[in-house]
């Protein structure tokens, strides 16, 4: 049975919506799940719930990371963090894997530095599944490197392959490189390197993509460095609220558009359906010595519970195993 | 009375629309436009137009630069482009401005080497105006220089602050720079470094922002290379595109939800009103000598008539002049 830890002080809703999460998980699926923070902090919580069987524990971690802190001082200062202390469990193997909504910056720089990169692998990145019209795309990075090389980005190109395969079943991935046009030419040294690596490779590379392509399911991976990833994933989240907020103001001006709320509510319920990034939960920091899953600041106790389940179907799958049998491939 | 150029063979739809939107330019604002391109086929294009007064000249220009074209390739093999022609008519002062909905990349190219910059000026940028939550905001620049140095989006914020004060009415506007968090530690070396240079200056600078900022109407003016400013720009129109297709999809599966479509349209025609992109018409490419409007390739007739008025009051703002005034003052 897999035995994941979770961030039980991370993510605005903490520990609430991470403690609520992680019952869930355990009550749902086969699976046991560790929550690592404040024992006290996490017991409290815990009695507002109803826990079936033995399968949920608390790892003690005195000290809690900041959203806002800087990740260097947060490693340096904070060595007994829920992160730290989840990271440890992950790096010692008495846990599969660790989900955390905190510091993703903290996340990311800890795992780094504590369990180092799987073999072969130069440097980690966060791919992030992103809904479209047709399904799922992935997107990697969105900022765990903001200044990769060519060889990075090749490198997740091959990570996103794999995930893309296992996680939404498609047999032969798209791989596209994110441009500001479709030309082998066009775009930085960064890119056209990577063009390059990318063109010469067994990977189902179809190219050089644009920004107007993420949304349409052209292509099943993306590939870009993690500062450009990063912006475009806060436009799109920031889309959706201005789209909703926009809507609501106009629709309340008057009782005939009030009722047009009404239905476009009806009407959007089934496709969000389909593309809940809730139901996901989270997005994998692929590349590192361990399997973990980092979910938005904001994530819901429903979030949490989907991040567990999708960090138990990273172990299942074996998706580490089969990077590095991809990378010593590549050499 | 002010003279405008336009290019009547770039663009998605041209002749057509650059062809009716210079005509509708021509007879309802108070200035000269000059149609620049293939004298036959926009004397074919003029037959079906009613055309009043003595204000619409023709340009022959025998060469067309394709859509799809490489800047580099254009400017080198069709010194006689419709671009080229019009950017030179520019130079000798024949006209005051210039129009086109063609190739970008030969646009900027073009006037960057025919023009030059502005005394004091390092790079052009192309500033667009982007509708939000309440009014425009600015961004450059969106894809006219994709590896700058610090002082070039230095310069970028200086041209910003003074096209959204005489365009926006804005009195003070805020400026912000793109980022991937909001500390100044954030980013890459470009990014601290503009930093820096943005905290020391006389400008209204509010420090970095994310890309979830774009689109509240948080900041006036956002800067950012013209990589990341192009990706974000085709990522929002594909998401307008993709929303639409999606409420289409969705709200016609029924006719429950094919009436909330109705209301819809109803509910959203008064914030189309207010922000529709074709009301500007194009984004002005700063900081070249002499006064250059970029539509978008797929620019509709209404869009080039605004993109020649636009142009128009370029010239009437003297932005040009103030940006040299303001950059000598900072020398």
């Amino acid at each position: 049975m897999n035995r994941i830890a979770v961030d039980g002080m991370g993510g605005d809703f903490a520990p609430y919506a991470a403690v609520d999460g992680a019952v869930q998980a355990a009550n749902d699926f086969n699976l046991e799940v560790v929550i690592v923070g404040q024992e006290n902090v996490i017991k409290r919580e815990l009695q507002k719930h109803k826990v079936t069987g033995g399968k949920l524990f608390i790892q003690h971690a005195p000290e809690v990371v900041d959203m806002g802190e800087s990740p260097v001082s947060a490693i340096k200062k904070k060595k007994n963090s829920s992160i730290a202390v989840g990271i440890d469990l992950l790096k010692q193997r008495d846990v599969n894997a660790f989900v955390s909504a905190g510091n993703t910056g903290a996340v990311v720089a800890s795992a780094s530095l504590r369990l180092g990169c799987l073999p072969g692998i130069k440097r980690p990145g966060i791919a992030i599944s992103m809904p479209t019209v047709h399904g799922f795309s992935l997107i990697m990075d969105v900022g765990a490197n903001i200044d990769p090389r060519p060889e990075h980005l090749f490198q997740y190109a091959i990570m996103s392959d794999i995930y893309a395969r296992y996680f939404h079943k498609k047999k032969r991935p798209t791989i596209g490189l994110l441009n500001i046009g479709e030309e082998e030419s066009k775009g930085t040294e960064l890119l056209k390197e990577t063009y390059k690596l990318l063109r010469d490779s067994e990977l189902n590379f179809i190219g050089n993509i644009e920004g107007r392509d993420i949304f349409s399911g052209k292509v099943d991976c993306i590939i870009c460095d993690g500062f450009v990833g990063n912006v475009v994933l806060k436009v799109i989240e920031s889309i959706a609220e201005t789209t909703i907020q926009v809507l609501k103001r106009e629709l309340n001006k008057n009782l005939i558009t009030r009722m047009g709320g009404l239905f476009l509510k009806v009407a959007l319920s089934s496709w969000k359906k389909e593309t809940d990034a809730s139901e996901l939960g989270g997005a994998p920091l692929l590349g590192v010595d361990g399997a973990i899953i980092i979910s938005h600041g904001g994530a819901t106790a429903k979030a949490i519970k989907n991040a567990i389940k999708t960090a138990g179907q990273a172990v299942d799958y074996e998706v580490n195993s089969h990077i590095v049998d991809e990378i010593t491939k590549k050499e």
